[in-house]
């Protein structure tokens, strides 16, 4: 599972784990793959630097990378007060009248809401990347649109390399236009933001629409027969981030939410706007059904609905709700059944690839006698 | 691209390919391949025996199959004027005023409906079969669901293998109850009937679930990459259906048809009940989106639906009604860019297919050196 991208990042495995954990990030790097922390959920530049440091710590000199959410354009002078503003009463209703019925607490006095996700704010982001550069990151992926020309230069500046997810073969070539180096094929069976195109479909159109520009599969990967698959697409690497949720070094700090991931099936989950407004692809739960329900007011666009549903959010996994409870999750969740170390993940990743190879060469081999 | 299935089934490749065309069945036959009629729109079965004459005098003896679409459910008793009857008024209305803004002509008087699909009527695929089976088939399809016991008993006697789609890992353990002998795993990105599970998750799922049953990979193949592919994710073969239809071979009487089919890409489908009262994937058009907006009076269930729209889709194919002009057909229709031979097809297949093992194989060889 070495191609020409792994050996330029100097990993063993093109395999690239997507975590908002540093545990996970750091095992996934010295398991041999690419561990990449998301910073969306860090506020404070502090955190992430405690964070940072705590990788460099575990790491073992192994190369690494951050995702940031930095929209390419720019909003000029619009505050998170002034986003609040623009929720409508009947949506605030909506989410007090759902937690009422599922008589959800209110959090503890003075416990923020830890679901308050301000990373999509430029200033917030952009902090966020004053902390990174200090560290030696080997890559800096964007999870919505181009980063913006400033981010990307100082990126190449330092060294660091530049990849951005996208849903079509239009968005991957506007990124290729931006200058970044990496594309990440995100299909329609992935976790968290998705278009609607399949991996089987996605991988090669995005191929190739950026070609020579590596391309990282993304989306319903989680053993070596789907690496092999992502490979044969013309993928340089996979880009895993549902696969980690249930790992030892993974913290849902939610046994409630990890044995519902353990149960849920392929056919479990849903592509709901109820987390930030976007469709993400989730766990289905009532809270997601009450938000697609005709019935209810529905959605509201990003920012606003994550704003909306912080601290809901928050409340529901404090008290670990269990018909509320979710966590965006690919569809790949029915292959998590049981709770392995991230070593034990790779060992499986890299057998099974093995036996892929084997197996597709000997039909390769049976046609040649035919 | 040949695996123990195709051996089986005297196949040089296992590329299997649904089409309701004879023209091209016989030429997929031809090419190396495994042609599948599609019956579900016979109504006569003289007309179903006279295409049936027609491959065999041009599929120069190599095997073939036919797809019916056999409700395993019997209902007793009920007549297409029963179900007529319980379609509502304003349904009707919603088709007539939908056809009348697009100023649609009436059918020329004495002209039958060329869409109105009865073939799920358990008489009509009953007299499908009785002239099917005195023919020499290699296969029998079905489409929803698994067949009923005797008919699976009746192949089997006659030495026909029966195959069935399914949707999910479910699905597919029971048909593997019902006696089948292939499961066609129809992935997400399919055209016509989909479940929302796409092929990277399906496909092994299902092959985990039936084991040791052979399983044909279907959804989002169209080149020698995909199929590579769905061999890796551990299919037997793979089901194509959507490239067909714009082969020199296939008889879509539409030139407007076929343009869309050309200028579509992948995005442009949708997974709509509009057709049938099941979701099933088709182009994206003014006519899908009356039926999925919230403000109209919404799909019937099957059958109702597909006699509802019957004679509305008759009139515009037949006076190829742009924006309304649709047809089943998966996310690949983006790679479908140019009208080929059927031989055509499968020489960009087998030349896919063998760039995609030695890449693969290279990107193995890379890991051994590591």
């Amino acid at each position: 599972m070495q191609t020409e991208l792994s050996e330029k990042l100097g990993v063993e495995y093109a395999v690239f784990g997507f975590t908002p954990f540093p545990a996970v990030a750091a095992a996934i790097s010295r398991a041999g793959g690419f561990g990449v922390l998301g910073a969306v959920r860090y506020t404070a530049p502090d955190d992430l630097k405690r964070d940072l440091d705590w990788i460099e710590a575990h790491v073992e000199g192994r190369p690494y990378g951050l995702d940031v959410v930095m929209p390419a354009k720019k909003v000029e002078g619009v505050t998170e007060a002034d986003v609040e503003a623009m929720i409508p009463p009947e949506h605030r209703r909506f989410v007090q009248d759902t937690l009422a019925k599922y008589a959800v607490p209110d959090l503890p006095q003075g416990e923020a809401s830890g679901w308050r996700i301000t990373g999509w704010m430029e200033q917030v982001a952009r902090s966020q990347l004053d902390v990174a550069f200090d560290y030696p990151i080997g890559l800096l992926a964007n999870a919505l649109g181009s980063p913006p020309a400033d981010v990307v230069a100082r990126a190449h500046d330092q060294g660091v390399l530049v990849a951005a997810l996208a849903g079509s073969a239009r968005h991957a070539r506007k990124h290729k236009e931006a200058g970044i180096d990496i594309v990440v094929a995100q299909g329609y069976e992935a976790g968290g933001h998705t278009g609607d195109i399949a991996s089987m479909v996605l991988t090669p159109e995005v191929v190739d629409a950026v070609d020579p520009l590596p391309v990282l599969a993304a989306g319903g990967i989680g053993s070596g027969r789907q690496v092999a698959a992502a490979l044969s697409l013309g993928a340089q690497g996979v880009w895993l981030g549902s696969l980690w949720l249930t790992t030892t070094e993974a913290d849902l700090r939610s046994p409630a939410l990890t044995r519902k991931l353990l149960a849920a099936g392929s056919g479990d989950t849903v592509r709901s706007r109820a987390l930030t407004g976007k469709p993400a692809r989730q766990l289905r739960t009532e809270w997601t059904d009450a938000w697609d329900d005709p019935a209810g007011p529905g959605t509201l666009p990003m920012p606003l609905q994550g704003l909306l549903v912080a601290d809901a959010v928050s409340r529901i996994q404090r008290y670990e709700v269990e018909p509320l409870l979710g966590t965006p999750v690919g569809q790949i969740v029915g292959r998590m059944t049981g709770i392995r170390s991230v070593q034990a993940v790779f060992d499986d990743l890299t057998r099974g690839f093995e036996q892929a190879v084997d197996r597709i060469n000997r039909i390769a081999a049976r046609s040649g006698r035919s």
